[in-house]
């Protein structure tokens, strides 16, 4: 029944009338091996609540922007950038993206890294780091090593 | 560290620096055995994302309101009604619940019903079945069944 309010789990973390997307345009931004299924995009929640995942080795962009992210890792394991630390996260860990923070999602070598991630509907688009960015984020020994631009600076 | 972006998940369905709260006052409306965790309270986000968890026999109040709800099914097992039928649910199940919809969670009876629930930061307060919109509800076999209202006519 196409308007049921249940949308079934399905197999591999997808889900009845849930579209596997792409996650950016390829050639927009930096990344690598990351899907993007809209779970609820309603009007009245005024919200997106999405699942993204980051396959084994995988990377999402390094990016910032004025909204806000709230993130539950639902499956696999990896690390992640905010600010300027890089922690580890696993199964249901929540992670509080602040407006206007530096973030990068990477999935561990041999694990997938499923997260479900909350924004406003109304939202501005990402910025990509700038090379002076870079350059103050790589002060960090920990952030140096982990962030992933795309490029060949990368560790 | 207490301002840490990430909050680890603990066991049992908690989670760092999260409070497990009452689900409702005691006696404000008919419910068993359901808490309430707020994961995400941001401003930035006008939304509040909930974890709600039903033990095994348990069930949240049959209410309704103009807000929407925004589901998933994180543990556990069970059936909720949204409008008028009754659906099984399991984990990472999705359930989108219109505004003014009347809706029930209920766990199995030997499994807890944990699920995450996303709302608007404003909404309008929960509105109880009258006698008459109960009849209505009672009209379907199904949710006759099914409902549970914290009185002796429940089936």
């Amino acid at each position: 029944m196409s308007d049921s309010p249940i949308r079934k789990a399905l197999p591999d973390f997808h889900w009845e009338r849930v579209a596997a997307l792409r996650y950016k345009e390829e050639g927009s931004a930096p990344f690598r091996a990351v899907t993007r299924q809209v779970l609820f995009g309603d009007d009245a929640l005024r919200c997106e609540w999405r699942y993204f995942e980051v396959s084994p080795g995988g990377y999402s962009t390094l990016e910032r922007h004025a909204h806000a992210h709230a993130v539950m890792i639902l499956r696999g394991a990896g690390r992640c950038l905010v600010g300027d630390r890089v922690y580890a996260v696993a199964e249901r860990d929540l992670v509080a993206v602040p407006p206007l923070a530096w973030h990068q999602f990477r999935a561990d070598a041999h694990a997938p890294l499923g997260f479900l991630c909350l924004v406003n509907q109304e939202r501005d688009r990402p910025q990509l780091p700038a090379a002076d960015d870079l350059a103050a984020l790589r002060r960090v020994a920990e952030v140096a090593a982990f962030i992933r631009t795309g490029d060949d600076n990368d560790a």
